[in-house]
């Protein structure tokens, strides 16, 4: 498997893209996005759980259930969400307006919108946005199209992936937004992933579930989703390959591609996440149950107290030990270690839930740089699981305060 | 029902109380207290649900079973937590000290301690400053007692309320101490409550579980609470009224009693959390299943967006819909209502899940006071809650990343 950091969805087989201006956002940013198969597509989705729903997401619940999905268009600068009726008149025409241009039946298109909650879409600027963008159609310009689906992202997350499957290079590329916290109460997260694979739409959407419950709900508390999350990928079948149908070693090797592309853009969401200035990965090994390792490596790397004192530098072994002992998990209090490290070195905080002998210096060149990785040794089981986070800054606060306007 | 805002613990017949410095934080502010019975008292205590519980709580888990609780000392500046073995014989030295001076077995003694986590009590403070506050005990400087069990707290948490069982007055007074954080996941909660009541341990038991639940649970998500969170209630029979032995109407006064004074605790708290600068009430009303009501009021007051946008003097709609869509209770997305009031005024944001028409002057006039009231009516049942809490400011994430030392 070759991961391809500086790819993205234009260079998969079959898939023409277009990113445009078309005003929604005041400045002159990229807004409008329009994802195209030129053959047909299986697709699969995984939607938000809030009750609360954003207008798209509607919609796409009803479209994703077509055996053919051939296009995608989204728009950033307004999350038509909280819209009422309206609201969904206007993602259905924004569907309808697409497969006009792109010759397809309304449900064979799906709709993406993030942005600013509660507005009515400026339907007079997307209507001929979506013309536009369809008439820039091409396979060579996928960097525009990760730049418009951005709302408070300060970069584009995309990534590709080669693989083989029966001895023929399958492409799979995605590209996604972020959140504005890296626990996302609202940011919203979409992903939109391409693939020439042929594969079943049942065995799409379980390797998708699979590979979402692994990556972007690892970032994403589960109950704190915003109302327009998505998840969507397309496979085109355009490699030529034979159709994955049963739980083969194909499958297999096409679940781990995805679940792959699936973590490495849910890491760049929770690296970009709103105010951010140091990465977090919080990995919880040896529990008892799987949903222990899940509920400690989430509650640590979503805890408010940790991501400050991440912030400024320095991490206390009792906060942690705090957070495992609230995470609702089986464990043993006197009987777990935790380690700190980042790509270089690593320190033992603790050993046996009491405070090891660790270098001080050490510590605080980890804790110095924009990378901490936590390890908690649950010793009690065999289960792991790993989440990752970032920091919670000042700049944070005043963002989602509006008291920085211009950030 | 009196409610008495400028009294507190030393008002209650029988009870004597101190505090002292002794020595345990560096800057001489008082760090020891000790409330004592002269008349012997049966005890309740509601203790943190947290599996890493510091060494005070492992200690009171059995001394709270003895039929007897005459005394209570406590500790501030450092919490006793995360300390192992010479934690626990540390708890039970204060114990045995406190008994000593007293005149009584160490089983009728319990304690509590609350600052930073990970480090040994200072004994060799800690042992004579027990001794000095055991004969400083008076029945009139309550104040100085609640100032010793403070720690990042700005103010003291005092109220006693006087109400009549049987025709006679009966007083009950309470003292608290606060989180770092409104929704504390670390910030230890104590607070410590007495009366002249005569009631039974099981219905004392009884009643202060049903007043925690509704108050300093109500500032705590369930499972976010410290190692060392607990509550304590002495009730001594000074009043000379008939004991409470089954739930009758005395029993259901006396209730009615210790909710209010858990309640305005537990207000006092919340306003008083790390950094705030606005304090927050959530109700949710008209929801269909109590625990429904009560994660509605929770998620709203602890989710840190909304926290933030009341730090920043604003508040959108959308965010309490996305945050209510996310809390997993039962709720009819396309009919709710949302108003945001304060003592003065009250303006309705959200009619049937649509914006209203409502005067922004008015609600902006709201939101840049120093108390903000959200009420959410979810218009399918008939169970009400009330939730607390502050806001999120820089000086929180500053105070937490210890970039402030000064604070």
């Amino acid at each position: 498997m070759n991961i391809l950091r500086n790819k993205n969805i234009a260079d998969v087989p079959g898939i023409l893209s277009a990113g445009i201006s078309c005003g929604i956002k005041t400045d002159k940013k990229k807004d409008l996005c329009i994802i195209y198969s030129q053959y047909p597509a299986v697709s699969a989705a995984v939607f938000t759980r809030n009750k609360v729903k954003g207008a798209p997401l509607i919609v796409n619940m009803e479209n994703i259930k077509n055996s053919n999905t051939q296009a995608i268009v989204i728009n950033s600068g307004n999350a038509n969400s909280c819209t009422g009726n309206l609201g969904i008149d206007n993602a259905e025409k924004m569907i309808e307006i697409t497969a006009g241009c792109l010759n397809l039946f309304p449900q064979e298109v799906l709709v993406a919108s993030t942005g600013a909650l509660s507005s009515q879409l400026p339907m007079e600027k997307i209507i001929p946005g979506i013309k536009k963008a369809c008439s820039f159609l091409s396979n060579d310009d996928g960097s525009s199209a990760a730049e418009a689906i951005l709302s408070t992202d300060t970069c584009t997350k995309t990534l590709a992936i080669n693989f083989q499957l029966d001895g023929k290079k399958i492409t799979m590329a995605g590209m996604a937004k972020g959140s504005t916290m890296i626990h996302p109460n609202m940011g919203t997260m979409l992903a939109f992933i391409v693939t020439d694979a042929d594969i079943s739409k049942e065995l799409l959407q379980k390797a998708l579930k699979k590979s979402v419950d692994a990556s972007f709900n690892m970032i994403s508390v589960d109950g704190d989703t915003s109302t327009n999350d998505m998840a969507i990928v397309l496979a085109n079948g355009a490699a030529g390959t034979a159709a994955i149908t049963i739980e083969d070693e194909n499958y297999l090797s096409f679940g781990n591609a995805l679940a792959v592309l699936c973590t490495e853009l849910a890491k760049m969401i929770a690296k970009d996440g709103e105010g951010s200035t140091k990465f977090i990965e919080v990995a919880a090994a040896n529990a008892k149950k799987p949903e222990d390792a899940i509920a400690a490596a989430r509650s640590i790397a979503s805890s408010n107290l940790i991501k400050c004192e991440i912030f400024g530098g320095v991490i206390k072994w009792s906060t942690i030990a705090c957070v495992l002992g609230y995470s609702d998990i089986y464990m043993d209090p006197c009987d777990y270690d935790i380690f700190i490290s980042n790509d270089k070195s690593k320190v033992q905080l603790v050993k046996s839930s009491k405070e090891a002998d660790y270098n001080e210096a050490e510590l605080k060149k980890i804790m110095s740089g924009d990378f901490v990785k936590i390890c908690i040794d649950l010793k009690i089981g065999e289960y792991s699981a790993t989440a990752w986070g970032c920091d919670l800054s000042c700049k944070y606060v005043r963002a989602n305060a509006y008291l920085d306007l211009d950030y």
